[in-house]
């Protein structure tokens, strides 16, 4: 259990708080688009508390911080909402590589167009 | 329903061909994301093979070409999956605003950090 919380202001922009976001992370200097990681209300009142990178794992169910183990760690610059109040993006100075195959972005597998 | 599908190398790229995928749709040009939209395995065989911006609507539950009655298409410049197969990334040169609401980018909601 995280102890932050979301103020209702926050709460207002949100269509549903129960749900899972999708957080959009982008490198705030380059615009590359990093990583997508979800977060839930309390992984994002952390986040907007702390201005650490703050996810939801689906798998493990838990609240996790961006670089707690491998140190690269993400210092959140901005945050915005989709028109919808269901998507997150999240622009940040990334330390080190954003993915953990050491690949700098999460998205280095292209699909070729017809 | 859709006519097109996906080649067996694009669908063992896939976590899991049955599950919606959180599409980032990211200006080419600028690298603003522009919005976010979810693919299933026919709307992505449709944007692989036509270049044009393909979603899945949650709601209506079909499939939809960004722009059709607005007129804002997207013409596809580039498509990556990221590690886990989950979450793509979509470039694209976008006619138009990309948000329904006539903004340039639908993540005008500015959230405060702490």
């Amino acid at each position: 259990m995280s102890n932050y919380q979301l103020s209702a202001e926050v709460r207002g922009l949100l269509k549903d708080v129960d749900l899972l976001i999708p957080g959009i992370v982008q490198d705030a200097q380059t615009k590359d688009v990093l990583m997508l990681a979800y977060v839930n209300q309390e992984a994002l009142a952390q986040m907007i508390a702390t201005g650490a990178g703050t996810y939801w794992s689906r798998s493990r169910k838990e609240i996790w911080v961006k670089g707690a183990s491998s140190g690269h760690t993400q210092k959140v610059m901005s945050l915005a909402l989709d028109c919808d109040g269901d998507a997150l993006l999240i622009s940040v100075e990334q330390i080190g590589a954003a993915c953990h195959t050491g690949e700098k972005t999460c998205f280095h597998q292209p699909i070729k167009l017809a």
